[in-house]
């Protein structure tokens, strides 16, 4: 095992000036998480499962740690295949070492920091002692979803859900008076979308159909059936949409023309390529008044293209790592998206994100012109998101915004997690975002007023959200009460 | 009011190296300024206007500040509505603290330094002092638009002029023998492509038809007009066209194409989306061979998408700050335009200037195919223009320039502003330069030798510009006598 | 001449911190080359040439000079016109001012000091002395080829070859028992794609039957062809093939589709743009299944727009300078084309090189969808290549590999040069190297231990590319004896 002068995860680790460390001492640490995107499950949170071991937990669907692996020369039985849970472990420990520079490095030591306290590196050497540590704080007496979540003072999660999803884990952990964290389901309709795929999309209209009481034949059908479930989402405290598309998708479309391509589609036919671009605007452009209507925030997550090794995906299933970074135009339809809502008052509080890091400034831009004066940071230009959820990335985007618009009614940070070990990366943008602005401090490109950037600082790793967010308008089961009003309608 | 340990606009501000300190103070603050790319418009330094407050001066017409503001929640009434110019500034003054890390942040606070002394951070408890303090220095005995001109040393400042303008003030300057700047127009033929229009187009037509004492109805009556004009320009000064492209036009097209598409839109027909473009490609060779064969310089600002939102279009008009950045791709025909008039021996001296910054390598490896060796820097990668116009921008546009051309040979910064305060902007990219050279001496990358690299300093700042433009051919009214060879040939 | 306080190119040149000097000077700077991707002459080192004079060991095709010559406005006959070397010479050292913060102000600053020990910077004052220090060490007992690769320890180096090469250098090589350094030919087949240019191709084809001993009527001739070409570059020691594209082609075409195309073109008839994709993507498909069959790494650089001044070209030929990047999209294409060899399990090592810098992450995320886990970084995101070859340019490949990949796993630096004295570039990316890492060091972003970071180091920058490529599995003539098995099959 290398020699190690000193703990790598300092207490000031990333903080590279005196500014830096006050800012994120005195004013970024201590501040509670709304974590507004995430891909937590909601099961182990309503039901407070624990995990037998951190494979279980830490290993288990990151699909991160799965690519590192593969690219250092790991078979795929040791990464997604039938080796043990400890097996599994010691190839990760074998491959963390290969991952200097990368953000699994900072990660890795980051959680496994907190909450467990270990400050070794990790490696094919110290994997066994490190095991053991986190061993310990796991199993029957160990972490749990919820004591996790409160460990890093979540105050706030929301989910990503199918509109076909029965809620019931977020129904049942409103209805527990010993919750003390709010989970809110996200409405992701992008299975909504898929008329490519009429085999796909047909069984998941029938299930929409079941969960609404309702039958769909026609688009008139299918939307009345969306906007059952988009009521049902909001009562069950869902505040928020989010898509996740190639590109946006502004294809005129009449309602005439929508009806036509579903019709085809509830046939059991492949409508051509213009047509499903044109099914997809009219939805898109739907589901976003109701959004606008029902005071949601929208979220759009543009520019990855998936699936792309059909080997791993057969042997491994979707969200397997294979995917990475279009490289698309976009601009125009994207403006031509938000300016027809805008044109009629319909454009709800967005968020746009892009993957590919090359859209940020034409993304960033974007934003400004739909900025209307109703709400401070209308349109938001999305925090660093996937691939790009690292130091360079995370600054990249603190700087875009900086740049072109007001990073200071910037909402912030979310894990887009599936891990319930990610809280860890609000620690680490909120190191990134005080360290850049120390650093602009200290060399006099900003006023070097602690109060002036500190209020910013907790403006944006937390207050800001709360603002923004209409999380206050509900009210959760146990410490906060019940919500009657929201529940009442859900059946 | 935040507590200030010292005022933010020191003297070194942005100098982080004592090697940049030197060269800012001993090589480049003292430079006059050739603005050769501005959009001020021309009447207030003609009758040497001055303001009434400093809302006028300052942020009328400023889309940045709109932007902004809106951004911050501020109702477009106390943005361009009809809020009194008082209400304007208050809205405005809680805005800039919203702004930290945004330009804006430090070019008002540069802006309200010089000319005005003011030292104090602009925020809304410290607007009505600032208010007062350039209030006293505006109005009827405070600053005019030719002393703001002369405050910033500034030598020539290009405007940006219509073909169907009358250049009146430009003239009247001219005879003016009080007058100590050039003020020369710019040759910005957009409105003469914009076919997709026919009525607007027709009724821009007929007024050329008009200014050039002449008649349209033919293609060859069209580019007759405009040689007029293109010569009354040079008469008025006038040595560079510039040219707002959303893409470049390189499409074939032959007189006879070119003239059945003028004769359809002639007649009011909208022409197909191929046929616009081709009428396109065909004027923008045809304008460049004019620049050519009278010794100008063309300039094309590439890659905006503009007016986004028609609902700000229809409340404020163009120009309201509802453009951004596109991001289509123009590599091949900029190549094909370029090399078109390359191997026929007409390519003038040319200015690329790109929006969206993901584009910079591509341009500025364009603009090295086609140097031939007859005028150092004959084809300039452009300076940071509209959204790029900040440190960052600047420094990528310097890098850029750096790694795949000569910035020895660079023609510098340009304010293309609206307002007679931008010309800070000029001190402000002068000090990102002198950093970024200073850093790298003082790391080692470039030689420790003030005397080497200030000449290339000087030569960025001044020296370039002056010898890249010909400004010299021509003399102006005033100290340097009247320019009585081009002026006979005016109207 | 300008004072200059100390030589530029120190020991500690590009290394900002203690970590970095240790890492360079302990670690990076003693290893040897391999150079395994070259644009070399291979008759040079076959023949052990040595050079007249500077001008031509070191301005002779270097188009990069050229660039910079023809932008700092000197005339086409000092550049590659009839003036005499020595006038050449005095052009270029007037230029290399100019050059101030372009890469070829280091390199030519290294490359002067080594290996020629010249210390003073070039330019119009200094042209005449170090003309002559260089003479000195040139001419009949000066440096050669060989000697020169000896002196920069380089141990492999692979040059570039079209399928219809003899390779008589390669072999003339293998044969010398004198020869220390493995020269390798590397299959660009990219004139093998060229069917939008008939005549060209069919002459290209007459000459591959030729040195294939065949007739080539049919596709299944030219497959046939092409096949007999590999298996004699692989006899000759070829390990890697490369493909010079503007994008991925991966359109889908049968043999029979492909078969169509290749009659038609033999007949001398130009394809349509579809039929030309689509043969190119049959092609390249094609010989990447040799290539994974023959054990070989194929490389693919994409994104240069060429031949973009057409009276350059007329003028001077190809390669004359007048490059630049294209902004064509192409992430789906490279997709599909790497999944479908990915898919029936005959994927070879790859290495994905772009030119633009905007597709970096792009590309680098590509790379690790396609890792499978045999080979440690068996899909690599290649180092920054042609105009990327900077110190921006490097720490942007390093960057985005390091937040993408696994930059320990990387196979590190190449010339991709046509000069002898490029070799400097191996050292320049090390010290980059060193000193990015040593940053990171001093600023706790890696843990503070030499050992550690230090391996990392020489794995890329040698021991990776060692056991990565094949070049151990044959042997060469010379030191390490005869490589009887294989040569036994070459005419």
């Amino acid at each position: 095992m290398p020699k190690l002068p000193s703990p790598f995860i300092t207490p000031n680790f990333l903080l590279l000036s005196p500014q830096a460390e006050r800012l994120y001492h005195d004013h970024a640490k201590q501040q509670p998480i709304i974590d507004y995107h995430s891909h937590l499950p909601p099961e182990p949170v309503a039901r407070n499962h624990g995990w037998d071991n951190l494979t279980r937990l830490w290993l288990a669907g990151d699909h991160y740690k799965w690519r590192a692996m593969r690219a250092n020369g790991i078979a795929e039985r040791f990464i997604t295949g039938d080796a043990t849970d400890a097996e599994k472990f010691q190839a990760w420990a074998r491959t963390v070492p290969a991952t200097l520079r990368n953000p699994l490095y900072h990660w890795t030591h980051l959680e496994l920091q907190n909450p467990f306290g270990v400050t070794q590196l990790l490696n094919e050497d110290s994997a066994a002692a490190i095991w053991s540590t986190c061993q310990a704080q796991l199993g029957p007496t160990g972490f749990t979803a919820r004591s996790l979540l409160a460990h890093f003072k979540v105050e706030v999660v929301c989910t990503t859900d199918d509109p076909i999803d029965s809620l019931e884990h977020h129904l049942a952990l409103r209805r527990d008076p010993t919750a003390t964290v709010q989970m809110r389901p996200t409405w992701r309709p992008d299975r909504g979308l898929m008329v490519d795929d009429p085999a796909g999309f047909n069984q998941w209209l029938d299930r929409l159909a079941t969960v609404s009481s309702t039958t769909i034949r026609t688009l008139e059908d299918y939307l009345a059936a969306t906007a059952i479930r988009h009521r049902y989402f909001h009562a069950a405290g869902c505040r928020l949409s989010d898509h996740g598309l190639d590109i946006m998708y502004a294809e005129d479309c009449s309602g005439a023309q929508a009806a036509a391509v579903f019709s085809q589609v509830r046939a059991g036919t492949r409508p051509e390529d213009a047509d499903s671009a044109r099914f997809k605007s009219f939805m898109l452009d739907h589901w976003a008044r109701l959004d606008h209507a029902a005071g949601w925030v929208q979220q759009f997550h543009l520019g990855p293209l998936r699936n792309n090794s059909r080997r791993l995906m057969d042997l491994v299933g979707a969200d397997a790592g294979v995917d990475s970074m279009d490289d698309q135009t976009y601009a125009r339809p994207l403006s031509r998206f938000l300016d027809c809502l805008d044109r009629d008052g319909q454009l709800a509080k967005t968020i746009l994100y892009n993957l590919n890091p090359r859209d940020n400034e034409m993304v960033a831009t974007m934003a400004g012109n739909f900025q209307d004066g109703s709400t401070p940071g209308k349109i938001q230009y999305g925090a660093a998101w996937w691939f790009l959820d690292q130091k360079d990335g995370i600054e990249r985007q603190l700087d875009t915004l900086s740049n072109q618009g007001l990073l200071s009614r910037f909402v912030g940070m979310l894990t887009d997690s599936r891990s319930f070990l990610s809280y860890s990366r609000h620690d680490y943008f909120r190191r990134i975002l005080c360290n850049r602005l120390g650093a602009d401090m200290r060399d006099g490109l900003l006023p070097d007023d602690d109060e002036l950037i500190g209020r910013l600082v907790e403006a944006v790793c937390y207050g800001n959200a709360k603002a923004y967010f209409s999380f206050e308008q509900t009210t959760v089961a146990g410490s906060r009460g019940r919500g009657v009003a929201e529940s009442d309608s859900i059946r």
